[in-house]
């Protein structure tokens, strides 16, 4: 659509042109981080977003790419789905799979894939339990806000229902130890929706999160089961152990743990991996929590004074 | 661009891949929300993506997909825009009216068809009233930002601009009585621009949100000329009083009323369906407001006692 | 994949398409603002998004779209890209530099063509750097997240760090007089990150955020190394100075100064141009800060204290 330009490079852009081209090749070798030359292939992102999109499609048939299926036709057109995403999910696995400093060697390779094939196979199998999940969701995301029209606009609209969808299928994946991928995935997520799950969390049933952007779910948050949360909701870490070198210890519960049946309003955050809301609690809009709360009480910020002056 | 895999699957994995589909499609029955199946065919979302891009296209002609139009050739090229949009637009809207509960029978359908032409046609009809809206909201915005260089840059770079165009066009066919497709186009901009504003409310004139991230706009909102929100604004509501039968009340007024001239900064949250903030009034950062504030005075948070320690 | 619509429309419709038309078009030309007709193209934002895409493919080889790159068809591979990007920006900088109120003569068009050519050479020569840089921010993501499994889950994974790669980006596009190119790019950051970091901002080296939904970074804000943010943090203006005239003051310092080692906590707000962040002082979460605070300090909120009552 964009007209081509019409550009005569002077010769003094032609001539340094391969100088600056191999300055850049050059400083590939310059930074120990950030260099994956001479190695085994990374899982590609894009493949990645394909395969998720694939698996909503699977999911939700009817819904989005696909119309005019019935009970017949929906064989044909998930059984094709199904062998694509099979062959595409075992290579992406057996490339998250290799930790080789180099590219690695044939044995070593066709070990990584077929252990890729596997749990490629036993995703597959998964997913009547994902979607057994997934309609828990979708219910609780009806009950819970009285601006839902329908089911179908769940599914269709709510970035809430999406990030939790990525979620079920990345938490799959992470159970099955595969590395990186369901980062990739709950990233793509965040990126779409703002709500930036990690796949190490642990939720329970009939999950709900409304309007979503900038919600933060630590790596060892639990969850219990009927919990609501709202826009802007951090369940986060208070404070970093270091060990003796003065290094992160990685992997310590640093998120807190919602009981079931606990609601958060917008903007609340809760931080600390010794933090307990116990069951039926709610957090109000805005408060800032980081002791453990009992259970089936509710929780407000006092409204703060407020400074009253006539306008400038 | 990416290779092949080059897979030998397992006789073992060629055996489980039949049976796993086969349970897939087993599952479409087993839950009775999330299943489109043998029913009439929903709006498309992707086609409603293309409706809002092309409708963009028209509305700002020169800034985006074409170059180099002037007053002569812009009748040839929005023209067919327009033509393309018509057809689009009514067959999504017929979709949207469909409310049946199996496929559909002929003459229905036909009475759908018609009703979404005629919908779609006053749609188009609307457009320079749309237009003039946003004209004065580009305005908004640059007289709102002092980081703003021109009007051009809102058009282009301004996600409040972007969501708040997505709303007009949205509310335009909310009004017209069209299901799910507003609340479709509004998730697909708050999944660009991280604003979430519900086609139902009702905005005033020159209207800007500035940096935008996070800001909540619930369905019975009304919000008056002249308004500026930024970053993280939730106006929202307190609580949902639920029927007889412990239902939740769908359409009740729930969310908060602004007046004129009104501006609330970051992070601030306004809370239920009563509350009206005055002409004129300013609500600062981080304020949490669920009583009304009287016409022309600033609410700000008391600055909170600070806890200073020196650092571990 | 969709099926064609099949629609007969009405005569009606057929009438009313070319009349709605011609009112769309006599609407372009009545408001001041929003016409680009007969003018100089503007830059072209797919133009934008595809060439960071390609500047990412050069800055981290092997990560995205191409896999099994080494040492030696390393060369090929980027040499091809430079060329590319060259001619790409040559052409979008000398578009953004026309601010002809016409179709500009041919004399000032090669003029801007040849300086666009001289400032796409300079953001070339400047790539390595921008990879030493980046490999910091990298570095600093690792060290200060511990959930971070490999500077791999940083490059591939964290939208903080994506942020970072376009903000210094569009800053060397920035410091090289390039005007609204540079807010392109970082507005198409922000749609992806939730992240807003403006490119007149300053910022040292080491940067990392954290989650990054919600992070708005003005214009005149300086910030030092080894600064660490969490998501929802605003390093904002606390008012606008106006002019006599009652206009916006455009340009003054307006936003915050941050020393090296600060660490801001999730949903933190600092406010004005005249605020100092000490070095080494960290802010805690949904702090709210208008006043300079000492080097070494911690400032948390006091615990607000909560109304607790037992649920409805």
């Amino acid at each position: 659509m964009q007209e081509l330009p019409i550009l005569n490079p002077s010769a003094d852009a032609r001539s340094r042109l391969p100088d600056a081209t191999r300055k850049i090749v050059e400083s590939y070798g310059a930074t120990s981080v950030m260099n994956r030359l001479n190695r085994c292939a990374l899982p590609n992102k894009e493949a990645i977003a394909q395969f998720l999109t694939d698996v909503n499609e699977i999911l939700f048939p009817g819904y989005r790419r696909r119309d005019r299926l019935n009970m017949t036709n929906v064989l044909y057109y998930v059984g094709d789905l199904v062998d694509k995403l099979f062959y595409s999910l075992s290579v992406q696995v057996s490339r998250a799979l290799c930790d080789a400093p180099e590219t690695c060697d044939p044995v070593k390779k066709a070990s990584l894939e077929k252990r890729g094939e596997e749990i490629a196979m036993q995703f597959i199998e998964r997913i009547p339990k994902l979607r057994e999940a997934l309609s828990k969701d979708a219910e609780a995301a009806y009950k819970g806000d009285p601006a839902c029209k329908s089911t179908d606009e769940v599914v269709f609209c709510y970035p809430g229902f999406d990030a939790v969808v990525v979620y079920r299928i990345a938490r799959a994946l992470w159970e099955l130890g595969v590395p990186l991928i369901p980062r990739i995935m709950t990233e793509i997520a965040h990126s779409r929706t703002g709500v930036d799950i990690h796949p190490g969390a642990k939720i329970g049933e009939y999950f709900f999160i409304d309007h979503g952007t900038g919600v933060v779910i630590g790596e060892t948050c639990e969850i219990g089961n009927w919990v609501k949360l709202y826009q802007g909701v951090t369940l986060g870490a208070l404070s970093f152990p270091k060990d003796d070198k003065g290094e992160l210890v990685r992997g310590a519960k640093r998120h807190p743990t919602l009981e079931d049946n606990v609601v958060v309003y917008a903007n609340a955050t809760i931080l600390g991996g010794d933090v307990v809301v116990g069951k039926g609690a709610t957090i109000g809009s805005s408060a800032w929590i980081t002791e453990s709360i009992p259970p089936g009480v509710t929780v407000l910020i006092e409204e703060p004074k407020h400074v009253t002056k006539s306008r400038r």
